[in-house]
Formats: structure tokens, sequence, C-alpha cells
């Protein structure tokens, strides 16, 4: 091994930078789950010192019990001519009962001249201070050396000097910042290498991605002599985004044979880098090196024959190391691991010379070709197998619906709609309104179902998402919906694809519904009982 | 000045390699001319030996009488134990007629034994007799040395012997190609400085993704002494795509300092990226490093102040130098100085004791709470702000719409709109039917609307977003609706939001429309003129 280094993880705080990325509290809490299962050291969640919604993600983080990782908040050194213990911000880090925290200060004289208008020797005091304060009251301090590369190259005494400061105040970790994403690594290489020879804290290395250099700026600075590495899942982060962790650390891992997370870890990393991307919202790139569906996907004929002769020939890792898998576009075979998998898991012989799995397995690449995803949709996914390997009961067919919107002027919007199931033989129609159309329809099945099935009461859904799939033919393209639901002890998630964006949310919704009312929101608590009264053990 | 790079770009042989990547021979031929303009030495047009599309590329592309690029044919070396004179894929790019060739052949001893099964004499015979043979023919050519890094590492006297070989048989260019992805600058740096120590034929680098480190690798070959980039537009190409000339371009030229294109060139980079991105149907990440529309955007209040005092403080280059500009995203996170920055751009003036200032603020505050967000949706906010600052004029009003969604068993959804507008104090009354509800209502909408403003066919949809607000209270949730929509010549996003995804979507459709039959889509072009048509500048 090259030597260990730590995971700083900032998709809660810079990564929230990035445009388009917006995380709720409850949002943030979810992907704080991942990170620490994923094996990162630091999780900056956020700066307490700007927002109620980072001091109530900082409360409410400390149930979540994590194993691993340290909560890290984050703020600015203090104000020129206060004092550090006087500081609201970092009071306010205080206050959030964290173990670390990150601050940062100015390195280029430039900076400090324009952006904070004091004087060099007091942005030195501020640095001083405000490390001290913290250390003082018994926190882990990593300092951010803001535009540490452009104030170096222009000012290298200046630059090495406030580092030097946070040094002798205590601090834990001197991550240096290319916050402007300009440095080259060349450049980052040459500057690390000299700062480690004269400071002997560790340091850190945070860079963005402004020159597409992100990951190649981390690496270089890895390689001469940080130790910690700062960025973010997919590389969110403001302007081009932050250093990309997902890239980062299988680089530092399997190419340059660093320990960084162990290989069960590393193994998650797909589904990890899938899972933010669902919950930020955003699209993830098929081409996302390591993780992107097509990452290990071979095109070309030639490469089809030579991978089949032997993979190595045109791929520089193993897929499965990072949890992803190679595809042939020609004829794909996607999602059977996730099969293999998920029909272990409930206990099921997977054989692929049985008919029932060829079929399931026939299914789901059907399904997947059209646009459908199982890795945020565990419940669909469950369904679909239940349904292969053993015959669910039916809890209604419909019948059909209809769904009226009506809008004038500045009236606001009336959305109805009518329902017609068959429930055990008997048909069942019922109306209601909605806040809009897809309300509408839930309303009015539940309002069909409620007699027969009064369980549906203490089911709600909590989360509702829509992705565009084909985005360049926009209002008329395929649409997914993802429906997260929750019965209070369990939650569950189900996905509905069709071009039209109501079909995709009654499929969703259907589903939610069905796995409610089967009772399969227990199994994750008592899988062998559940599994035998729904007739799924192999006997 | 460092020295002279040649650019050969690969976009539309590699990079339609890529998943989701398909180019007509209409695409190619309009591409080809961009490319020719952005000042690319090479343009790879496609395989003559293997496919009919790309012999009539060939025929066509001399019709455009290019300026300056060579268009080059891509090909393999000769079969095994054949003549060259005989091998139909040599003799199909004398064919074509093309100034020059890009011949592959193996480096790698391991490939030759697995992928083409022969001895390593014959493969070096093979690299000899095809280079040859086209040299003699009056071609440049390019040696394209597959799997080279792999095959240094694995054999380096046997890799070095391959170039030898097309060294001897006259190549004009030898391009090192790192065909799987996964070799780290530093080892391309390494070897790269070996085989120009060695080699005295001018090297070229052709660098792959699959590490997130297809630029760094450029770079580095560069530095070591390579005089030719081989690359694609936007990084398109297989698996995790090719490098990306239009980060390596900047990079080498407003970085390292060397001469690759002239600045006017340079200063069309952005719109090129997005002509490629249109062309190719390929969405273009908002965040993609000095093109993207978010790649000199900033959220966070502290840089807004900074970068109102120096621009420099938060971005590595001026914006303008590679044909894009600065924006400032309006957010939660932000404080007011991302509106005072964004009338100023306007050219508009924001004092806080104004009237209409005033209002805005309200305005604009109220809409946040309401769950607005503007930072993806700038073109709301012109509109906003323009409203505020004159009157804008009416483009039309609405009296009413209704949408009708019905589905019956298994039968597909049917979605149908009816639309009452108002155009110049006429009314107008039209139905359409779409894949979906909204789908329906832009139908028809446009249909009321075309007879009136043809140029509304000019304009579509490009993506179409949705996000539930308050997810504790899912389908009865807010949710925010934007829109992005493109007229080839710029791109522009608007933000709906409501209770109904319906009412969301029709906020963010209207404030599209009307941006772009307003004319203000023109406004980055022309900054003056458009104000003023607008009644928007301060007399």
């Amino acid at each position: 091994m090259a030597g260990t280094v730590k995971i700083f993880d900032t998709t809660l705080r810079d990564g929230t930078q990035g445009e388009g990325v917006s995380l709720s509290v409850e949002d943030k809490l979810k992907i704080a789950q991942k990170l620490d299962a994923l094996g990162v050291s630091y999780i900056e969640g956020g700066w307490p010192g700007s927002n109620n919604k980072d001091i109530e993600f900082f409360m409410r983080v400390k149930e979540l019990k994590l194993s691993h990782a340290k909560i890290t908040a984050f703020g600015s050194t203090r104000r020129k001519e206060t004092l550090a213990e006087n500081d609201p911000n970092l009071n306010r880090i205080l206050e959030v009962g964290v173990q670390a925290a990150a601050i940062f200060g100015k390195s280029w004289d430039f900076q400090v001249h324009t952006a904070i208008q004091t004087t060099l020797e007091e942005n030195l005091a501020m640095i001083y201070d405000s490390v001290r304060f913290l250390k003082k009251n018994g926190l882990e301090v990593i300092y951010d050396a803001e535009h540490f590369f452009d104030g170096y190259k222009s000012n290298p005494e200046y630059a090495l000097a406030t580092i030097k400061k946070a040094e002798e105040a205590g601090a834990d970790w001197i991550a240096l910042c290319d916050t402007n994403g300009g440095t080259l690594p060349h450049e980052i290489s040459a500057i690390v290498t000299k700062v480690t020879s004269l400071i002997s804290c560790p340091i850190g290395i945070h860079a963005h991605n402004d020159c597409e250099l992100g990951v190649a700026n981390s690496l270089a600075a890895v390689m001469a002599g940080a130790r910690q590495v700062q960025g973010t899942i997919n590389g969110y982060g403001e302007r081009c985004g932050n250093a990309n962790l997902v890239s980062v650390v299988p680089n530092l891992q399997l190419k340059l044979k660093y320990d960084v997370i162990s290989a069960e870890q590393l193994a998650s990393l797909s589904t990890v880098a899938r899972y933010v991307s669902e919950i930020a919202n955003m699209h993830m790139p098929v081409n996302q090196p390591y993780v992107g569906s097509a990452a290990f996907a071979h095109k070309g004929g030639i490469h089809v024959s030579a991978i089949l002769r032997d993979s190595s020939t045109y791929e520089h890792i193993k897929p499965e190391l990072v949890g992803n898998k190679q595809r042939v576009l020609v004829s794909e075979l996607a999602g059977q691991s996730n099969l293999v998998f998920k029909t272990q898991e409930l206990g099921l012989d997977f054989d692929t010379n049985n008919q029932q799995t060829k079929q399931l397995i026939e299914q789901i690449k059907e399904m997947e070709h059209q646009g459908y995803q199982f890795e945020g949709a565990d419940a669909t996914l469950e369904l679909l197998i239940r349904d292969a390997y053993g015959k669910l009961d039916e809890v209604f067919t419909l019948d059909s619906f209809k769904i009226m919107v009506a809008k004038s002027a500045d009236q606001p919007v009336l959305s109805e709609a009518i329902v017609k199931v068959n429930v055990h033989g008997k048909t069942i129609y019922n109306a209601a309104e909605g806040n809009g159309p897809v309300n509408a329809l839930d309303n009015a099945l539940r309002k069909c179902l409620v007699e027969y099935y009064p369980d549906i009461n203490n089911m709600h859904l909590s989360d509702y998402k829509v992705r565009v799939l084909d985005e360049k033919d926009t209002t008329a393209a395929k649409v997914r919906v993802l429906i997260e639901s929750t019965d209070f002890n369990s939650t569950w998630s189900t996905v509905g694809v069709s071009e039209n964006i109501i079909e995709a949310s009654w499929h969703a919704l259907v589903d939610s519904i069905r796995y409610a009312l089967l009772g399969m929101t227990r199994v994750a608590d008592k899988p062998e009982e559940s599994r035998e009264r729904l007739g799924l053990v192999n006997h």
C-alpha cells in the first residue's frame, strides 16, 4: 500500500452550490447515511452560520448514529477587528455540537485587500484566533486555505505565512484550495511538494473542475504528499463542480494503491453515485467514468469480439470492483446482477435454466430498455420477482380512469378524477378532486379501496419525483416517475415509465399500494415469516 | 509562445461510438464546416473500409471547400499474411480521395496474440507495409499506435519496435493511443518523454476519459513533447468518451501558452460546442468546463459580492475568451447582491430607494417563499425585472384551458387539451392531442399562436424538469417545473411553481414563449440594441 488517504465529502455543502442541486434536510440525512456506509472520513454538512436549514441538519444527524464518518461544520474565520469568542458564526459551530469544523480563510494577498478589505497582518490574526478558538473548545479543525494556489503564485511568502499561522494555532489539517479551479496538475504538484517540505501538519487538497482537471489535480496533490481529498459525489458543485470523488477514490485505490476505503465499500460506489443523483434529481451522464451505465459498454464490433476473448483488451479495470457491469450494446444483459442479488436476498433460487427465471430476465430487460431503472425502486422490483416466482393476490384491477384539469383566466386550476376499479369481483366507481391530476387520481383510487382495505389509511406517499428520459424531445419525451411511500414503520419506492406523466404516475402509484396491501412492507423486518405467508419459500 | 500544437478532431469517427451519438451524413457535413472554422488541423471523417455512409461523407465533403482542415480517413493495418496492395480496407482509403489517413496497428504483444492472433514479426510487417503503401500513394500518414501505453508497460521493447517500424515506413505522425483510458498522467508523461527521446517523427496523443483524466493526459503528453492532440468536441466517444477538445484547447492556449488556434477562433468555442451538441442531439451539461452555461455562474452571496468588486476573485479566466459569459444565479443562499448584479447586467439602475426596486424585491422574496428558485431560470427572472422596470408588450392572454386524460384497462392513455387565448384583441380557440397533458397543452397553445407569431416554429423545449418541494405532502405538495428552451442560437430557462403540476408547467411554458417572442433571446448578442428596443435603457 502507498499510504492512507482520508476522504472529506462536501456534497452536502459545496455540492449544493451547483446549479440545479437543491437538497432538503431529509435528502441530506439520507445522503449522509450513504456516505458513512461508503467509508468517507468527514461529511461536511453545511454552514450553520449561514442558514437554519443547515442547523436543523446538524441537530437531526446526531440521531442517525453514523458508524465512522465525522460530521463537520463549515464556517469562515472571525470577522476583522473582532474577537473569535464573540463571533456569531464561530459560536454557531460550537452550538450545533459537531466533532470537526472546516474553517476557511484567505491565502491570497489580492483577496485580503479586495474581498475582505483588511490588512495582511489582521488576516493572519483572524486565521490564528479562529483555529485556536475552535481547538480550545475541543474540535478537530480542518483549515481551508482559500485560493491557496493563486495566492502562492502571486505571493508565495504570504500564502505560506497564512498556513503556518493555522498550523501554529493547532489545526489538525490544512486543506489547500484551488478555489477558482484554474490551476494545472504540474503546478499543484510543485506547490504541494514545496508546502509538505515546510509544514508538518497533514495536508489536504480541495480542487475544482473549471479546467476539467479536478480529478487530475487531486491525484497530483496526493502524489506530492497530500493525505486528505475534499470533493463531492458526482462532482456536484459551483460552476463546473468540485473534484469528483466517484472518480478520485477508485483512481487512488485501484491505480495508485492507496488505502482509502474497503473493497466492499468500493463495490458500492456505482450504487451510491446513482442514489445521490436520484435524490438530488440530477441527470447522471451515461458516460460518467467508472459508474456510468456506458462506462463499460461496448459498441464497436471489433471491440466486442475482442472482449469476448478477454475483457482486459478494452477495459481498464474489472467493472465489478466499482459495482458497475459490462454491457454489450448489441445484446444487452443489464439488470441481471441486481436480480441475482435481489432474488438471493429474498431466499429464492436464481437458476438461469429455470423457465420462470428466463421469463423474468426477459421482462426486466424489456422494461430497462423502455427506461425503467430499479436502483431507486426496490418495491417495484420485488413485486416483479414475486409475481414471477409465485402468484400474488390481485388487490384490484383497473377498468378505467378519467382526469379533467380546467383553468379560466385568473381562477385557480381545478383537477378532478373519476376511477372505476374492480375489487374481488365488484365494480367500484368513485370521483375526487385534488391539487393536481395525480393527487386527484390518488384520492379517487383511495376512495374506491378504503372500504375493502382500511389499512390504506396507514400509508401515505412521502416523495414524488419526475425525470424526463430523453430531454431533447421534452414534453413529448418519456418520463420516469419515482414514488416513495411510508407507513411510519418502513419506506418503500416504486417506479413507472411512460410517455405520459399520468400513466407513469399511475404505474408507480398502483405498485406502491399493492406493495403495502400485500403486507410486503413487513418483509424487511421479519423476512422468514413474510416469505412463508406469501408462499415464497423454496420447500 | 511555447510552440505549436495541431488538433486532430475525431468527433465524426470515434465520437460516433459514444452511446446515444448518431450522426447522419448531413450532420457530419455541417459539423465538418464548424470544425474547419474553429481551426482544427485534421478532421477524421470516418472509416471508408467499414461502411457506405462514411464513403458518402468523404465524397460530399470535397464540395465544401474547407479552408484549412485536412480531411482524414481512418483504417487498420493490412490483414495478416496478405499484401497491402490487395487489402480492400487500404484501397478504400485511396478511393475516397483524402489528403491524410490515420492507420491503427497493434503495440501490445498481448493484443497481437489475443485479438489478431498472429506473430509479433508479422504484426511489425503489417505496420510497415500499410504505412509504406499509403505514403507511396501520396498521402500524409498518421500512425495510431493502439494500446500503446498498456503495451509499453507490459513489453516496452516491443511497443517501441512497432512505432519505429511506422517511422521507418515514412509515417508523418505517430499518435500514441491510451485506448482503454486506464493510464494516469504521470505514466503518460514518463512514457512520452522516453518516446520523444528515441523517435524523431512528431508524436501525437489519443486519450480516453475512463479515469476522468482524458484532458489531463493530453496536457501531460504535450508537456512531454507531443505536438498533436486527438480528441472530440464535448468528449463524445466510446464508454466514457475521448479527450474533450473543448477543454484541451483553452488549457493549451490560455494556460500553457501554446499556439493552437487564433483568438477569434477560440472565442467561437462555446458556440461550436453547443452547435455540435444540438446536431448530435446530446444534452450539454450546464457545468461543462469553459463552455457550459454554469461555467461562470455564481450562486453564493459572498462570491457574488466579491465578483462585483473584481471578477478574477472567483473566475479563472475571462469567460469572453472562450465565447461564454458570466451569470449570477439568484437563490436562497444568495443575498441581495445577486439581484444587484442581474439588474446591472441589464443596464438598469438598482436603487433600493426606488419604488420599482422595492416592489421587485418584495415580489421576488414572496415568490421564493412560495418555492420559486431563479438560479436555473434566468429568463423568468429577466421577465420579472423587465416587467418591473418597463412595460413589456403583452404577447397573449389566457381565457381558459381544459385538459382531459382518459385511460381504459389495457388501452394507452389519451391526452387532449383545449386552449382559448386572446391575441391582439382576437379570441383564438384550438385543441390538440399530446403524449401527455403538458405536451397536449403545449401543442394546443402553439396552434393558437403560430398564425400571429410564425417565429414560434423556430424554438422548441429542450429540457423539462419537475421537482416536488414539500415531500411530506407528496402528490398534493407544491411542484416546481423548470423548462429549458432553445432556438439553436441560444438557450433560456423558465420556472413555474404551483400545487398543480399543470399550472406550474403552464407558467414556465408561457414565460418561455414570451421570452422568445419578445426577442429577448437575442439580448446576449446585441445587448444595447435589444435593451433599446425593449425600452429598458436608462435615459
